[in-house]
């Protein structure tokens, strides 16, 4: 059975981290609350990827917190991460499914309401809405939904979902409030003076905006 | 049991098309001779990577070329690929071996002499001398091994072995005469004219090399 808590989820940006080593900040932000991590690299070679996602795989474990990798599914199997993440570009999900098995993780990046329909039909394990703001952190994403986009999208999908782009303490209450389960961030962790401190005070946002009526 | 010839072993750079469609010169390569095709990619999407190695898979099944790819295992997987070709920096032979299965051909890339003696100890399925010459269409190759290079390599290595770099008609002969059991060629083909013709000259070199005492 897959138990997965999407409230705070990291994603992960080397180039953002003011030079601190990526195990130190995701382990700060996991003592702080994050309760899901996904690896995020895009331009390292494969074999550094897989050595990070050791790292982070061993480095999570002792905390119950998933490790996600973002596309690379041979990374996911190399590691065996508890899951994985696919953008619109990536590998299709049937056959990410097929190669992961059903009792990975598998979250998919929706951008619009087609993708959200299609999700529908696939038995991911949540969605991923992408862009909620503009975010400079990744320069290939669709236009930004805003948090009518996010109304709009939990409202259709019969998945979890969690807003990403753009996210930080001054707007994590509002994309609760427009229905997702919970928040990606990038830069208000991997860049925090204190990330133990950043990601303690975003779930403490959320956790009182998920139980206000 | 695995069967493949190493002999002209194509590896795809689309940039080096001159426009024309990958599938096209792939498939006029085969044609004139080429024994094995490698698809190589480090730009696109894993989406688009997919798309082109099913496309590819499609267009060799009916010749019995073997589709190997380059660095991702799982775009391997996904269109169930007949190999995947490793360099140094890549997912860790061991590991690729494992998620793969012991009948899909591996190959490893390797640039010096350790790195053959290393081979040595792996069931690898052939070996990639990289860089013999110079070469513009990998900016990451190590040091040039040249001819002595090769003839080291070719003579410590257990495992058949491919050059790779720089090979054109004007000295595909000597590769073959220091001992490797065939060529990588990239520009030689995805560049050429009539990428057909270049493929049957090519081949007629090996294997008029090959014949001679």
């Amino acid at each position: 059975m897959k138990t997965f808590d999407l409230s705070l989820y990291l994603v992960t940006d080397r180039s953002l981290s003011l030079g601190r080593p990526l195990k130190y900040i995701v382990e700060e932000a996991v003592k702080g609350g994050v309760t899901m991590v996904q690896l995020r690299e895009k331009t390292c070679s494969s074999k550094e990827f897989h050595e990070l996602a050791v790292q982070l795989k061993q480095c999570l474990q002792p905390y119950g917190v998933p490790l996600i990798i973002n596309d690379r599914l041979d990374i996911a199997l190399a590691c065996n991460a508890d899951g994985l993440h696919i953008g619109q570009n990536d590998i299709p999900y049937v056959i990410a499914r097929k190669l992961l098995g059903k009792d990975k993780i598998i979250g998919l990046s929706v951008e619009n309401r087609q993708d959200v329909v299609e999700a529908n039909q696939c038995d991911v394990d949540y969605i991923g809405i992408s862009p909620v703001f503009s975010t400079p952190t990744k320069t290939d994403a669709a236009q930004a939904l805003g948090l009518p986009g996010v109304r709009e999208i939990t409202e259709i999908s019969k998945h979890p979902s969690v807003g990403i782009g753009g996210i930080n303490e001054s707007n994590a209450k509002e994309i609760i409030r427009a229905g997702a389960d919970g928040i990606s961030v990038v830069s208000a962790i991997m860049s925090a003076p204190d990330p133990k401190c950043a990601a303690f005070r975003l779930s403490e946002i959320i956790n009182q905006t998920k139980q206000q009526p």
